[in-house]
């Protein structure tokens, strides 16, 4: 059965500073019409930033951050929204630097995954970042977080025990234990930085 | 570090028939003043339904639905919102036989997770249900959906090939996969049916 919507009517709502929210009206697959309101979203980025330890295991870079909309102070892996025309690895590495001051030499792809399918248009490009240099972060204005670091197995208990709840971030641990099993692959890029530290094309 | 923010203004910003937004102004951790704009929601469940097949094996019911604000049929995990008042797991129990037609005996509670917490206050109770009884099905007006089974190793290639790609799917992939190997628990409790085929209150 094919189960498409089409569009017959496209109408803003609202645009804030931040939400920019439209409701269509569509021809549902019986040919009658429903109506559906949605936010456009840029689109975005997670980062699974993987550190070496001196003891020879890796430990994954996490934020503290809190979250206005559900009232709390949560663990989350680095993300944030592309600008407008920048290419996915690019918001990667910006926001790897920006948030954790960190630069990363190898980069991998690991897929994609949209938040809220029911109201948002957002896709989060999830991507594994390693070989890692510290540097100095830099905030946007009115962005608070902190920085820690956590092994895999750690994290998997948080995300067991509630103590992790941000679905990008229990996505992100899905992908950490099945590449680091061996049972998924991805494949690592050598990414040469540019000359403020990432490559911006 | 305290990072929360305090609210010092709340605005409706626009009441659609799905969406209810807002902006708040807020104090930030160095007493500035930021703003915050987000969506309001009432919670939503997920289910994990496992049915035995004949040869001993399980598999999961899963769904699949058109999402306009990403224009795709995705394959999801049944899910749905509360009612207002409505306990999380009459919720999964009424979405459960609304969408798929099954009724289930036995329900072990998860955890939760935030879809997006940068703009909406959304958390989805993940709960997993057995000991499944096929019913006629109840969908809402405006509700396409097929239903259809996979076995866990199948929904887990689709994780990784990018076929599921829906974020509570993808967590739903993390508590299937680590619940099956025996490394995450949870608490099987019998759930007599109502008079309705599920348990309202």
């Amino acid at each position: 059965m094919d189960l498409t919507e089409r569009c017959v009517a496209h109408v803003e709502l609202f645009k804030g500073r931040l939400l920019h929210a439209f409701r269509d009206d569509v021809e549902l697959p019986d040919g009658t019409v429903g109506h559906r309101e949605y936010i456009m979203h840029p689109g975005a980025v997670m980062i699974i930033p993987l550190v070496d330890r001196a003891d020879g295991t890796q430990a994954v870079i996490l934020e503290r951050q809190f979250r206005y909309p559900v009232g709390e102070t949560l663990i989350e892996l680095p993300a944030g929204k592309r600008d407008p025309g920048e290419d996915s690895l690019a918001t990667a590495q910006r926001e790897l630097r920006e948030e954790t001051g960190f630069c990363a030499t190898e980069w991998a792809f690991a897929g994609k995954l949209q938040p809220a399918v029911g109201y948002s248009n957002e896709t989060i490009d999830v991507w594994f970042a390693r070989m890692l240099r510290a540097g100095k972060r830099k905030l946007d204005a009115g962005e608070f977080l902190e920085i820690f670091e956590a092994s895999p197995d750690e994290l998997l208990t948080w995300c067991q025990s509630g103590r992790v709840i941000d679905s990008k971030t229990l996505v992100g641990a899905l992908w950490l234990q099945n590449v680091l099993s061996g049972a998924w692959k991805v494949t690592w890029n050598r990414v040469p930085a540019g000359p403020h530290g990432w490559v911006t094309a």
